[in-house]
């Protein structure tokens, strides 16, 4: 009994959940949407009817456990409560952790995304056989968790680990939602990938493109997977944006190489998934540590909720 | 018996050496010359002699719990072995700590300047009752020192927390030591607070300022505590560069604030005894995290070198 974790990856338009083995192998999962936009009622009774149906099939609740959740931040994982993430509207100081629990009967703890799913890549990915890693997800944002010792390091307010708002430039035009200058988000995250690209085209109207045909002349409509797509058809304007990308998050991982000194350096998300072009300049900067893409991509979220009820000694049986 | 710790302070023109007690306090202390011009064999031997007068102050190595050892690295704490310090010529991977350990009959250990003084904040000095700190030493270099649950933090190759080499700027003017543009020690240590002051001058030969009476035109002999004396006569050069040595140190300090969340920032080393003008900007920018000036000034190694023996969980009687 109690062997089994429920993993509960809560987005902005659906939730992903899971049954997963104290060895971290993942035998069962299913997907409701979220319906953040009718408000927290709503998306609330969509996860508990969500876990309800994994308490089901785990034979009952005396075979779970506990429920891992991750959301998106802000949240303190230390408390159990979602602060205000603007993905989730209406979700206010909700205590979700405990509200759970009393559903449920079962242990629940909240954990934010990127923590979560570095520590998922330790326990059973990328990171097998490490103890202190930097994780990274380079997506619509840039997350960092930074695992010492097999643990979530958390700092004081549960909010270590904002690495993607630490600044490259501090006299950079570019400023980030935080409002500092140059943080590595606003240049190499997925808008800011987007948004050179668009400058570059808007400031010269000569400079030949394939982004200006993909988009109908609409640049504000560039995407990442667009100018990874024009990349490869060598199209020069993309190339550049990708090597600046590239240049910029190896710049900043030497900065975090330097503070950290971490054993690997696990790089997940959306923009990662560019692979080898990306890679290869990142690498070039970061040479003194070595830098791997993530190995859970499909259900990372749901890997990461179920990780934070994992001993940090288990060994991983399979991902 | 086995009640104080040995802690020796290796620095380039003098040895320091202290007894230490288990709750922190320094109840003994002594120093000799380096003779580090003389090569290695006599340094050790300046060592040797030292160690031996503190062994004999103990009441004999009975009562020594351990030695520890601080020196300017690069060193490697896990093995104990002093690598090529530029201040030290002719130590060349000196398994420092072995040899101690051979000619004493007692343990030893060796550990970088910047971690066993942040841990000697920890333990007895200004971050008591703290256990994730962030302390960082200002003077010909910027040092850093992580400690993680009153423990330091080491990486992957005990050099982690070399946080001075985290650049704010990745198109700077000002070229590291260690190869890399922007790094904040490039830019706000003593040698780059006195080169933007040079610079100032020299680019502006009408600009009026105090430093060219004290240096007596010899713009290259401006040292930090020459702008400290400056500024405090409303000197307009010596101001800027305090405002921008600030400046840089806040942005720089909110970066690690963002990867590492400390409950508190120490902050030790010469150039931190400017004060006030310095902590002010510093403070401004920083200001999620509170950051208090180092309170161990003198005898600051030999506490550091110390503390590598005491158990985290030792609270302090006195510093």
């Amino acid at each position: 009994m109690a062997q089994l974790i429920i993993g509960i990856d809560v987005g902005g338009t659906k939730v992903a959940g899971g049954l997963v083995t104290l060895k971290g192998r993942l035998v069962e999962s299913r997907v409701v949407p979220t319906y953040a936009d009718r408000g927290f009622a709503k998306s609330y009774s969509q996860i508990v009817h969500l876990i309800g149906r994994l308490v089901q099939a785990a034979g009952g609740k005396h075979n779970v456990l506990g429920i891992g959740i991750c959301s998106p931040g802000p949240l303190n994982p230390k408390t159990g409560v979602v602060i205000n993430p603007p993905n989730l509207p209406g979700w206010r100081n909700i205590k979700i952790a405990e509200m759970l629990e009393g559903k449920f009967g079962v242990p629940a703890k909240l954990e934010n995304d990127a923590n979560a799913a570095g520590l998922a890549e330790v326990l059973f990915g990328a990171a097998v056989g490490y103890k202190d890693v930097l994780y990274v997800t380079v997506s619509t944002g840039i997350g960092t968790g930074i695992i010492v010792n097999r643990k979530i390091y958390y700092g004081k307010n549960g909010a270590a680990g904002e690495g993607g708002h630490v600044s490259i430039d501090y006299h950079s035009p570019y400023r980030c939602g935080c409002g500092t200058l140059g943080c590595i988000e606003a240049l190499a995250a997925g808008p800011g990938m987007a948004r050179r690209a668009r400058v570059m085209l808007e400031q010269e109207h000569s400079l030949p493109s394939v982004l200006r045909d993909m988009t109908r002349g609409h640049l504000e409509r560039i995407t990442p997977l667009m100018i990874q797509q024009a990349a490869k058809k060598k199209d020069r304007v993309a190339q550049t944006v990708l090597d600046e990308t590239g240049f910029y998050l190896g710049a900043w991982l030497g900065g975090m190489i330097s503070v950290l000194d971490p054993e690997v350096i696990v790089i997940g998300g959306g923009v990662a998934q560019i692979g080898k072009p990306l890679f290869d300049k990142i690498k070039e900067l970061a040479d003194k540590t070595p830098v791997v893409p993530a190995k859970l991509q499909k259900n990372v979220g749901v890997y990461g909720a179920a990780s934070v009820f994992l001993p940090a000694g288990e060994e991983a049986e399979s991902a």
